[in-house]
């Protein structure tokens, strides 16, 4: 069994900001030379998400407008976490939106259907933030 | 290592149903060989979801009426993706439910508890659509 | 390809309880001998969570607020699901918070960024409930 690992860094301007990382992953496995196996994906920070939907800006939008009512940021106050930080609705929409993706390696290519893709979502941003890429198989 | 990939094909009738798929993965599994691993088990499409819970008609009456509360699909102008689409709603949806499980492979049997059974989640139906089980192990 | 397989048993004394497991999955991971591979972890009940997030009492107070807004367990009778059962809200939390988590082990450790915790989540306690923790690398 081969391994191989990989950190990408991302830097959010805004605080909250999608990134489609799909080339920079199948960069990673291209790097890899693994052929069959499973890549795993994730945010290392408590506040941001890896996830796969469409690369489409109105789904964006619909999302920014959509995790603001599950999980709205203000008033700070609203949250017991809000004490030194002010990121307790980040925790909440990375939990909606997940941690981690993990995905099927087929003949050394990400094995996705039609319109999936894969991103990095960032809900404290405006400083570098890391995702961890870790490929196991053959 | 071995590594086993196979497709499973639904089409469903309605927009939004549900599918108990645990008796295709086992089959997958048996196919496989392997003994000793993980399955990842995943909906290639954006709309969609592949999920653990019970196979109880009643909860599956209330995920329909909770996933409707927390994400409605009408009016479809409600969301900036519903351009030509009209499905933003089954993109938050399947968000809510998950893409994809991993569950481990022990003695060659999915290592269960008593109630976990696995299903497609189609929010979006009435044309065919792929889930993709890929086994790593031994 | 090395696996190892282990069940951690958890008895919550309340309904709804967070457990940080992650000193048992460390644990878990020397035992296996494993240095490069995936952990996985997840509950084998369908009412019960698996998640990574901070280990910080404000976040779990806001975790229990927000589910209830999102699930709440009363009345019991808002859920089909609850007629022998009163558990239903149960098993839409769980959904939220996921059913488990899949680490990368990177020289014998968990892959984690600065606070990631790993958390069993109960929802429906009172009674000893099982999380399987597998492991596969070399």
């Amino acid at each position: 069994m081969k391994s191989y690992r990989k950190e990408l860094i991302f830097h959010a301007e805004k605080r909250r900001q999608l990134f489609n990382i799909t080339p920079q992953v199948e960069e990673a496995l291209e790097e890899s030379g693994i052929q069959e196996g499973f890549i795993l994906c994730n945010t290392m920070h408590i506040t941001a998400s890896v996830f796969i939907n469409d690369d489409e800006t109105g789904l964006h939008a619909d999302f920014e407008e959509w995790l603001e009512e599950l999980a709205p940021e203000k008033p700070h106050s609203r949250y017991r976490h809000n004490t030194v930080e002010d990121n307790a609705d980040a925790h909440l929409k990375r939990t909606i939106m997940g941690r981690e993706v993990v995905v099927a390696v087929t003949r050394g290519e990400l094995d996705f259907g039609p319109w999936e893709q894969i991103f990095y979502g960032e809900f404290d941003g405006k400083r570098p933030k890391r995702v961890l890429i870790k490929i196991i198989g053959d």
